[in-house]
């Protein structure tokens, strides 16, 4: 098998499961619970939240765990919102944010709140000084993603976030959940308020996640109830589910540097070799990020292709994985103006530092395979 | 080990953690996922919504699998307000409520809503007359509990859900969090629109649960995002965390009346032995569910007894462990009418279906103990 679909999900380490197995075992109670077994749970958890607090660079009140990303994202953007209307409704994020942002910015406008959505241009990038432009005395948010799910861009956000820093009042809200151990994104210096992540996407559990959560932000909880999470999420805390989600983190965090110099070295070849191949044209910009390469070929169906690689355990996919159960277009591609035929045809390969040279190099040769025999097929 | 508050959190059970741990590792991929791995999961999570329908006796599309008690209920009752406050803004519950159910509300009023909270009598109980004394025009949602985790009453749900078939336009629900496995709740039959369960109470894993949404009702969601469960919970799915509830489920519904019946004969044991004891009163209503028991140690603090208790590694709690970090006061004891003594001097004894009699002779036998040698103390 050859497993090229890591933005939609990648799979667990095997030491990252055996912490949620021993967690769930040993660790059982609840840690509210003023029992012994309860407190041994809360030292546990505590110890997990420091330990993720170091890794991102955060205090450790500044960790908010999550169900995942989507619920990072909601609990950000309408968050802010909700808590801060009194102060302005308007909102601004760009057209090419993730549907757990973009469709909470919607479920917004239906309670009244008035949203800008910046453009990007053919690399799927916003402009910091149109993001600027937007802001009006009444905006209270601006949520940008580091990395973008389909093509891999990546956006400006040191230059939007200090430029942001001009307007203490305004949010900045940043889904990194494509950009954690991709690229660095140091929070304060960049003048970042929220940050969304995810589990499920760096070998962790899934159900897992983190909002980070700087100091001085407050938010209107989604999940209101006991105080846990420092009563920004409450429930009954998943801590198997953490304990697996800071081990994931840690083995991300060890092997950081040779697992990006390794996911560079990738896509160099891959995007080599679809250079070459007449049939495709690359979507990905240039200077996207290193695991993801989006690419067309105009004139077969994504879904035709992708069922001939998985006939030789090749998976890759449509665009994001969220929407793929949608119709065709890409909204983000034809956000970035590409024109019918390439947003209908467009393909997703997505590395894990898993992946090896020999993969791309089987994947590519079952693709010519694949193309060609279609192609003629359609003559 | 004796445990006793598994109405804080369960053990989860081995058959439990082998189906996550094996869900994890074989079908990690994303279910949105268009090729043969992602359609593989797609079966799975479609096949184990199936089973926890026919197991709850609901239809396969009204299982909404969520993260969690808490989460079941802020989508009920705040899903509810948001998508029909057009309709009116009036919601009723009552006043014993789990935090999840009353900060829910709290919520809404800090947003325009106007929430009635229905008091109860001296056994927690709620006067169903009452619930639709409240009833005005713009009322649009009730929400009472089954079960109550602190005194273990049981409210009057069928004959309040009967009462209100006669409004149409208000929507039940019912937070069954406590009130799974043991005891009934046929919603159709009782007009229950929406009911909140969590996995953890039953012996599954953290972060896992359903809100069960009968077809007719529409809720603002919580979690907006992808299409998933039916577009009402956005977020990567966890399969793992659904298969290991259902799993739990499976065994729950397996071996359901003959733990019932067992946990009858401990809880007749322990009330017998507990109201043999001149220093301790009981709190739980003479008709309450199975495996709650609350009681009081006038003029001892019931963390001191607790502590005493887990040096013989017996485990019981203080009122609900969502807010035990909380002050002294047990809000449920004093909505309930209990003088200052009792309500901060509570105990809980919840069992599982793993508990012996022999585990009530122990407990019972330590508290003599523990209680004898405080008071002793004291004077
Ligand atoms: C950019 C981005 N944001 C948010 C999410 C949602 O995260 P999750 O799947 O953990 O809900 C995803 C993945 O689906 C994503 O790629
Ligand atoms: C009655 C009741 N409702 C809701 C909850 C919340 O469920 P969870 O812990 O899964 O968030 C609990 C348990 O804490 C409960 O006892």
């Amino acid at each position: 098998m050859i497993y090229l679909d890591n933005s939609a999900t990648t799979q667990p380490y095997p030491e990252v499961l055996a912490s949620f197995q021993k967690a769930a075992e040993q660790y059982f109670a609840n840690p509210s619970s003023i029992h012994s077994l309860g407190s041994e749970v809360e030292r546990l958890l505590d110890r997990s939240r420091k330990q993720a607090a170091s890794l991102l660079h955060v205090d450790t009140n500044e960790v908010i765990f999550t169900s995942g990303g989507t619920e990072g994202n909601n609990m950000a953007v309408k968050g802010v919102a909700l808590q801060h209307q009194n102060r302005g409704k308007h909102l601004i994020t760009t057209s090419i944010e993730h549907p757990s942002v973009m469709e909470a910015f919607r479920a917004l406008e239906s309670l009244g709140f008035e949203v800008t959505y910046i453009d990007v241009n053919r690399d799927g990038l916003v402009d910091a000084e149109a993001v600027m432009n937007a802001v009006r005395p009444d905006t209270i948010l601006v949520s940008v993603m580091s990395v973008n799910n389909e093509l891999g861009s990546i956006q400006p956000i040191k230059d939007i976030g200090r430029k942001l820093k001009a307007h203490p009042k305004i949010h900045f809200h940043v889904d990194h959940v494509q950009g954690l151990g991709k690229i660095d994104l140091p929070m304060n210096e960049w003048g970042i308020d929220l940050c969304t992540i995810s589990g499920h996407k760096i070998h962790g559990v899934k159900g897992t996640g983190a909002l980070l959560v700087r100091k001085h932000v407050s938010l209107f909880p989604m999940l209101h109830g006991g105080s846990q999470e420092a009563e920004l999420r409450a429930g009954t805390e998943n801590l198997p589910g953490t304990v697996a989600f800071v081990k994931a983190l840690r083995i991300l965090k060890e092997k950081e540097q040779q697992n990006r110099d390794h996911l560079w070295k990738l896509r160099a070849r891959l995007r080599e070799a679809l250079r070459d191949r007449p049939y495709c044209v690359l979507n990905s910009p240039e200077d996207g990020v290193s695991h993801i390469t989006n690419f067309s070929i105009p004139g077969l169906k994504p879904e035709v292709v992708i069922h001939a690689l998985g006939q030789k355990e090749i998976y890759i996919s449509t665009k994001s994985a969220c929407s793929s159960k949608q119709p065709d277009v890409s909204a983000v591609l034809k956000a970035c103006n590409f024109d019918y035929d390439r947003t209908t045809s467009a393909l997703r390969v997505s590395f894990s530092s898993q992946n090896t040279e020999e993969d791309i190099k089987q994947f590519v040769d079952a693709l010519d395979e694949a193309v060609h025999h279609l192609q003629a097929a359609m003559r």
